[in-house]
């Protein structure tokens, strides 16, 4: 078993590090506080005895190496990158377990076969630049180098330049490195785990996804001297399709999810309509048919809505993964574990995006998720108690160390 | 007649400061450019022979000295502050015509019994610091000066600490100034003068108005892994409210107006649910049976729409100003001038707000209109002919002229 105090304790130290405004973390990816949780992340490895390489998306690939020469690495990972008022948990349980699995392995002197690479995936979360799992998407052959090079964050900044600035731009090509097989340990950051009362996730599928932006323009106006028959109202127009976009997620239950996290409207003043308001749209089914279904009528009625408002609509696609799923080997795997282990498990879809998602498209890939207060996630309260972070970091060494064989 | 030229070409001088990104201005109140605009302003009425108060608003009074000293002053002004994409001529029409008509009895070498005092109010916009008309408010007793320098700007600097900074905290007690009569011209902002086909709008009233500020607070979760019936959505919360207020003031027409101009959602990140969203509502009608109605209605259905997705709702009423009727001799002296001219004009009812509502309070107050371009302002698009202009300030020399008693 894994250490639960230690593994407590480097959590805790990783969360001073871009502390939030309410007990959570806001490290968004690139920022100062990034290059800080990545320096203390890389001393931890090096003190455990890793060797740390670095690709051209920054992501920190830590090896402890194996008695094989030939063998393929198994990469265990997730991402030190939070959300903008994010918890402290989210990503950041996935890469200290898997730096506390390889301090287990230190400690009880064991080697493995296959070297193990903890591994910390730039930008995952996609706040601050869109899509989210980009470092993992270029990795995968999913996106190009240039293409999240020019990706822009709300201030205009590229992910290119704030890559340079703060210093982690490493000279690995990315996706160079081949996989024996891909792990991440993931907090559910939904409901299902806890309500069952169940201690482990086993991660069978996770949900696809379409990440829409509309841009809606109208006519600027004065809120006061513009009769109600005249004003062509973007925000108005907004307003309808978030309404639109709920009742389609409520058509297709159950499985599938769409909501609005982002507006913004110029030019935001109070005696103005809106002329111009992007607004982004996000939604989920692990069914293929159902997601591409709710994109192409969502685009559809927007459109419909919009015009009949005298808006003009456009939609572009800026994040998209097809329903994943994982390899049933490692699965088994991973179930397997938590059973010897004594650990209560089910199995779960999940209805987050991960790295492990594009791993999964380069190397048999699979997931564990411990439960999370209330399914609270992307929110500065979302809490774990330190069992249930060590029964997932048990589990996940379990499957790990038999996969990279001991 | 006043010079149409010189008015126009003082128009175009003021237009290069604070310079919009579509042609028109974005020089609002207390900025750097609010200072430059000031500062041409008062070079300008200096040379005209005017000498200048300011107030502790900072709030420029240029005096033209009349023969007698006991006589109180005709005051005529507006506002050089705009929109962050504002027009041209939005405030700054009325203020220039007061210097060019200050100019024109110079050229004629005309004195006047009343000193006429162009004033330059600041911060009528609201659009950084609401509510708008704030200088004037405080000048009629509305609001206190303390009340006024607490007024925050969205980076969270107050309206004290931005008029020092700029320079403009004048010595003079606001509101100690005693009114013989207050004229203000401004463009209509409005469709109806334009289509009617008339030079100018012969104001009686003004709607009232309430600026609602709505603050829904849900549950910030992620927007994937949060099944549909768990989530607390402030941002549903806030797309219904803003039906709902559209179907408020159809259901008041005809003489209401009610909008949406200005919406934050909190965290703001696609993939996050906000936890917390602040939009303002802008409600008007000159009927105040109307306007207190819409009101209480939009205030009930906006908490029983929250309520029912479990959002909490608050309501701040961040400005407000009952429907004004005008000072009848002034009115009919308005009406007179623009006849004697051979101007056509009709009544209207301002749609937007102005400081002439507020001088209203304390002292016999009209105005002038001319019609603008398709009714647009708070727009950088708002545009009217170099005739229309003149023809405005005609009529306001006219009447101000005969109030000042020639
Ligand atoms: N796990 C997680 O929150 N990833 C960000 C991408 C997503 O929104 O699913
Ligand atoms: N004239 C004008 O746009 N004033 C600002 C206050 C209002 O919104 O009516």
């Amino acid at each position: 078993r894994i250490n639960g105090d230690r593994l407590w304790d480097s959590l805790m130290q990783m969360a001073r590090i871009g502390p939030g405004i309410a007990g959570g973390n806001n490290r968004q990816t690139l920022t100062d506080a990034d290059g800080e949780g990545r320096a203390l992340f890389r001393r931890w490895c090096e003190d455990a005895g890793l060797s740390m390489g670095v690709d051209r998306m920054g992501t920190m690939f830590m090896t402890r190496a194996g008695t094989d020469p030939q063998a393929l690495p198994v990469y265990v990972g997730s991402h030190l990158d939070t959300q903008p008022t994010g918890g402290k948990y989210d990503g950041v349980l996935g890469v200290l377990s898997g730096l506390e699995l390889a301090r287990t392995l230190n400690d009880l002197g064991i080697r493995t076969k296959h070297p193990i690479v903890v591994t910390n995936w730039t930008n995952e979360e996609g706040a601050r630049f869109a899509p989210a799992m980009l470092a993992s998407g270029v990795f995968a052959g999913v996106h190009t180098l240039d293409y999240a090079y020019a990706r822009k964050d709300l201030d205009g900044k590229t992910f290119g330049e704030e890559l340079e600035r703060i210093g982690w731009v490493g000279d690995e090509e990315v996706g160079a490195r081949k996989m024996h097989a891909y792990f991440e340990y993931h907090i559910e950051q939904g409901p299902i785990l806890e309500a069952a009362g169940k201690q482990i996730g086993v991660v069978t599928h996770c949900q696809g996804l379409w990440w829409l932006e509309f841009t809606l323009t109208g006519k600027e106006a004065h809120t006061g001297s513009t009769p109600m028959l005249m004003r062509v109202n973007a925000g108005l127009a907004m307003a309808r399709i978030m309404e639109m976009v709920q009742t389609v997620a409520m058509e297709n239950q159950p499985g599938a999810v769409a909501g609005v996290g982002q507006v913004k409207f110029s030019p935001n003043s109070r005696n103005v309509l809106p002329g111009t308001v992007v607004s982004t749209v996000d939604l989920r089914s692990p069914d293929q048919m159902k997601l591409d279904g709710m994109r192409a009528r969502i685009e559809a009625e927007a459109k419909q809505i919009a015009g009949a408002l005298g808006v003009d609509c456009s939609v572009e696609a800026v994040g998209h993964f097809d329903p994943v799923t994982f390899d049933p080997t490692l699965v088994e795997r991973v179930r397997k574990a938590a059973e010897g282990l004594g650990y209560t498990h089910m199995d779960i879809v999940s209805g987050a995006g991960h790295d492990a998602c594009w791993a999964a498209k380069v190397a048999p890939a699979t997931m564990v998720m411990c439960p999370c207060v209330d399914g609270l996630s992307h929110n500065e309260a979302e809490e774990i108690s330190k069992e249930w972070a060590a029964a997932g970091a048990d589990v996940l060494l379990h499957a790990v160390a038999e996969t990279a064989e001991i």
